[in-house]
């Protein structure tokens, strides 16, 4: 095998989440745009099927990639149904990365657990592609931005700075009593399973929390003993994983990101169940 | 945050834009052969879901990215329907890029910009990953060949000489009178935005032209001020963006590459209007 | 053109393919996770949309694209739907690359044309993405792994070594005389054609056998001469490629992996002749 690790200068990485689809040449054009000014950085897609215009669905997409990035990451998340009018370009620094994108709520669940650093509007016109289009900032100022941030441009160059980024109000999540949680589907996934506001905070090192993205005052009481309670009093045991019930059966489990999940091994929990984001589901602990 | 800007040396830059798709490994095996052969490059996907054999969709969407590219760059287009019949396999040197693919048009709307200043039929087999199949020449002529381009050879090594690239007949874009234009859809987007043969021309700092694609001896009069007509009379005022509408309304407005668009924001345009590729729209002057 | 043919140094390269689809960020985090540990190496995506749990579709995809790999990649698959139960995570030395796997079947193909020279099971917890989720170890194992065998580490140190990988039983392949070979659809390809199991081999240097992944013990006869018959009766000489028929016309071809293949030109065969993976397929010699 072939090796280059004596090279141990690390590639700038940026990453890059959008609602552009697959259809289109818009995310090779923005790739194009960060080649000609960063060619040694390197491009990692996020994903582009978010739902078009879903701010929701692109801050909890952003929210599951974000902690798995080296320090010196950029995340560049282009979905911007209010791209052209007054709404904002922003950068931040988050913790040791920095996110860009419009500012429209698609930081929320990064910033409920720890506060921006610094934030800028991107108001300076020679880190844009020009002349700048109404409706596609993704070229014209987010994807150069990001090379320019993935080049060694300080933050504050890019713009003044700002505070005040735009949060969306976080999903539910209630006790029932000293027994339970009451939540919601936050994300439907490709295979169709559920995945809930109820789970394990994965920041705290000796416990655990409501949701992950609250910070860690108000401690959790959970520890994977319980079951799941779907809307229409159907009730699912907690296993490890989906593997753990027959084909074709439905389970619960704690998924990879530490949030309750609900599946159907082999097959779509969405489907079986007919729910989708935003569906009540509770959580009763057991032990 | 880590940077090696110190290294000034840029990777050669390719851009892949098929009709393969994303449920097959056709794409996968075309960058495996790039990298056994110029390991440094660096692969763009432009898109790989365009129509199967739609020649002029892929001639539209290379038309869209070419210029974002910087130079030195190799754009490799592998819409084929013909792949293994007589048609031949070329590249043609195009302002400072390389193009690369199937002599059947797909480079039209480039070539209606500027004249290839050089092109060649791949007839090198040297240059081709061998025995060349009778079905997959992207993997075979094309990747190879781009991969041997983006690592220095020169394009007259490919093969011989040529001239005469294939060319389709532009869309339609006709003038209505002083004050009119009346054109075609030539694409809808993965939004189901409906986009156009009327607008600006790009490439003419100091005015606009009827189409982007049109040489700049035919100057157009046209500066952003007006509205569209659709098929059924329908008539929309140009605004800067769609988010200038309320949701669920349609709007036209000036897309990112200076085309007159139609969308409806948060929706499908293609959907509202029922109309498709080569639908007839007009562009009515004001002011 | 701008070039680096100078720095001869290989990138180590890693190929991934799963059934993650592309609705969510499961691949885009695999690859967080490799820049983090092997910033240098090139991730090339073999593809994402193996039907959910598709062992042997993953197996027959793998077989297509692992000779296109130039030696000392390292090819990751992740169709597991056993995750988190009793089955292995195993890596293994095939000719000059290491596949990283799930120990389900997924290697095949490649393991009937020849065996891994070593295999292990990943059991070295120093080279995981620590705590292990019981559902996401193409993050947590497989990701991580690929990224340390791409920057050096040997593959025994990953952990114990093993034999006796899974294989299933591979596809129907008989004769039918002196003069037939009856067979099988292995594949649908994105384009709607019919890929089988009947074919050439393409290892032989000088001859041919009935099924590419069968050993050369058993020779083949078949050089191209013959046609295909369906199902139904349904007759089709074989042909050069696709472009040798009317459009809208079924034709028959050896494929550009030696494989037989029904299409047709313009559309698709499987729907035209409502045939999917495992339909018998015959294929008559003349000449």
């Amino acid at each position: 095998m072939a090796h280059d690790m004596e090279d141990s200068r690390r590639r700038a990485l940026i990453g890059l989440l959008t609602d552009f689809g697959d259809l289109d040449t818009y995310v090779g054009v923005m790739k194009a745009i960060i080649a000609g000014i960063a060619p040694s950085a390197a491009v990692i897609d996020l994903g582009h099927r978010i739902r078009p215009g879903d701010i929701r669905q692109a801050a909890f997409q952003l929210w599951q990639v974000a902690d798995k990035f080296p320090a010196g990451s950029v995340l560049v998340v282009v979905v911007d149904p209010g791209v052209g009018t007054a709404r904002r370009a922003v950068a931040c620094q988050w913790r040791q990365m920095v996110l860009v994108g419009p500012d429209n709520g698609v930081f929320t669940y990064l910033l409920a657990i720890e506060s921006a650093s610094a934030a800028v509007v991107l108001a300076e016109p020679r880190f844009h592609h020009t002349p700048v289009s109404a409706t596609f900032h993704g070229r014209d100022i987010f994807a150069p931005v990001a090379a320019h941030l993935a080049g060694g441009t300080p933050l504050k160059e890019l713009g003044p700075a700002t505070d005040g980024l735009q949060q969306f109000e976080l999903p539910l999540l209630e006790r029932l009593g000293a027994d339970g949680l009451s939540g919601e589907v936050v994300h439907v996934d490709g295979f169709g399973n559920l995945i809930t506001t109820l789970g394990r905070l994965r920041y705290d090192a000796d416990g655990c929390a409501l949701a992950p993205w609250l910070p860690k005052s108000e401690p959790g009481v959970f520890h994977g003993e319980g079951a799941a309670l779907l809307p229409d009093g159907f009730e699912l045991p907690l296993m490890t994983t989906f593997g753990d019930v027959a084909p074709g059966e439905p389970v619960a489990y704690l998924g990879s990101e530490g949030l309750l999940e609900i599946a159907v091994r082999g097959g779509s929990a969405a489907e079986r169940f007919a729910l989708t984001v935003g569906a009540p589901i509770q959580l009763r602990f057991r032990g």
